[in-house]
């Protein structure tokens, strides 16, 4: 089989590049180099069957020429950046729905037509239904990225319908482990490398969130892929618990033994837009047999060890 | 107050055109005359209150100017064909999506925060609860169109949470009535003038359908924007009941007297996308206080009696 993985330069998608490639497959990796960093290739690199394309999905004919032969798609690429989505409108509806319709444009017209594709849980919105389950009440978007990924999972929806293709759409938690540079673990520890006293916390600290552990968030896409065989298939991927951003500080804190003054924006969201309590129901991808092996807690502390001994990605970023 | 009705040109946007300005507001119609037609405007015309601009949604200049003063929009344009979206996969993405999106951004830009929305019924896709409530399942969707109709509104929810926007959403079955010019009667009535003996029927006849007469659509509309007050605002728009495409062809003939022998083409899908039954659960709306003067039966043949009169626009289609 040849993959084609969409931001295969970034922190889940070199993860599961590696992986593939380590299960004997071909890997075509497109990227634009945004916020994939070179490094993190350094391992899939060296194997016969990778190949690196710069390249934008934004540019269709480049894109329709790197896709050629590939027989799966797994698209990751995308403006992940939830927070600061009301400063720049237009960067989620161009590099999450148009460049999903791109993707998806360039399968049909070379005949390929599986897909993967890293949704959020954020397309929730604030849920009514906690824990929220793939099938909770039709949502209201809350945040411009949100509002990008349930449009990427409806054009991908109806390709499958209209075009014969078959998904499997994984609506994500915050996703933690080696290569993950974006996000609260990241902005705390990089705060405390600055200024151990200080830490600048936004909201109350009382947001409950969910995290997953890259590697099992990779367990549980080759399960989803590989078990489940609908037209659509659509799974939320978390664990089944979820913790306090103070919970979070204090795991960061204790394992690298620092007592910060912790000085809280207030309010019980850190940002407009942000969802105050995120736990995804995780029952389905639970029912094909995967469940994950490491904890919220022991996720933040492999990423924190992660970011230890690689404190050249915070030059990166 | 001064409103902006985009697809001011077109069936339901001249209808609601004529009401406004009845009611002694200000009216800009922004229309790329794509499918609204000059004579829908034949009424409107004569208001001096009443502005005309041809224009295009995907050209921002243009679109932003023509807005500046404007006080709510009525965003009425779309590609409304659902059953051809898979013949050209990319215009409901752009005169759906961008479109909706380019109109936000000249909102936000000019200071405009309120905006009403056609939507459609077909975001349920097939839904899994009959009649469907606004707050159904999670919906998986079957057509480019409503794909599209839903990505709209998660950028419109998403500008509600992001820039203090307030959004009034309906989700419309279809809407039947004088102007109506797209759609089963509209293609049975013409078929039925150029041979009266046979019709061809796509599907199997017994596809479930909800219709709305135009003047009560807008009647809704108006009740929802005078009487809920939500930052965003959702709902259905329907009669409390359906038929099925049989029922409509034997009114139809029935009313113009002619026995064809029907052709169909078998399924239960008149094409792909197309959702065998679509019943939408109203009482949000009734609960303020609206209710449909006209039954699904007397919105056909109101239509029917607007077709008879004004044969002229089998010319323009």
């Amino acid at each position: 089989m040849k993959y084609f993985i969409t931001g295969g330069a970034g922190f889940i998608g070199s993860n599961l590049c590696d992986r593939i490639l380590k299960n004997g497959h071909e890997v075509v990796v497109f990227d634009n180099f945004s916020t994939g960093l070179n490094d993190f290739l350094e391992i899939s690199r060296k194997d016969k069957k990778f190949t690196l394309i710069k390249g934008d999905l934004l540019d269709t004919e480049q894109l329709n020429n790197a896709i050629i032969g590939s027989d799966f798609v797994f698209h990751l690429a995308a403006n992940a950046d939830v927070r600061f989505g009301t400063d720049h409108p237009s960067k989620d509806l161009q590099q999450n729905t148009i460049a999903t319709f791109n993707i998806l444009e360039a399968m049909r017209v070379n005949g390929i037509k599986k897909i993967a594709f890293s949704s959020t849980g954020s397309v929730y919105g604030e849920a009514s239904v906690i824990p929220t389950p793939e099938d909770a009440p039709f949502p209201i978007q809350t945040s411009l990225y949100g509002a990008s990924k349930m449009a990427c999972e409806g054009l991908i929806e109806a390709y499958c319908e209209g075009f014969g293709f078959q998904s499997w759409i994984f609506r994500f938690v915050s996703i933690l482990g080696e290569r993950y540079t974006h996000g609260h673990v990241f902005d705390f520890y990089r705060q405390l490398l600055a200024d151990p006293t200080e830490l600048k916390v936004l909201g109350d600290g009382h947001q409950k969130k969910s995290y997953l552990y890259v590697q099992d968030c990779i367990d549980a896409i080759l399960c989803a892929i590989t078990h489940s065989n609908a037209n659509v298939n659509i799974f939320n991927l978390g664990t089944d618990e979820y913790c306090e951003v103070n919970d979070s500080i204090s795991w960061i804190c204790e394992h690298i033994g620092v007592k910060p003054k912790r000085d809280y924006t207030g309010g019980e969201r850190g940002w407009i837009g942000d969802n105050p309590f995120i736990f995804l129901d995780c029952s389905k991808i639970r029912s094909l047999g995967w469940k994950p092996k490491y904890s919220i807690k022991e996720g933040i502390i492999k990423t924190m060890e992660y970011l230890e001994k690689n404190q050249w990605v915070f030059e990166k970023r």
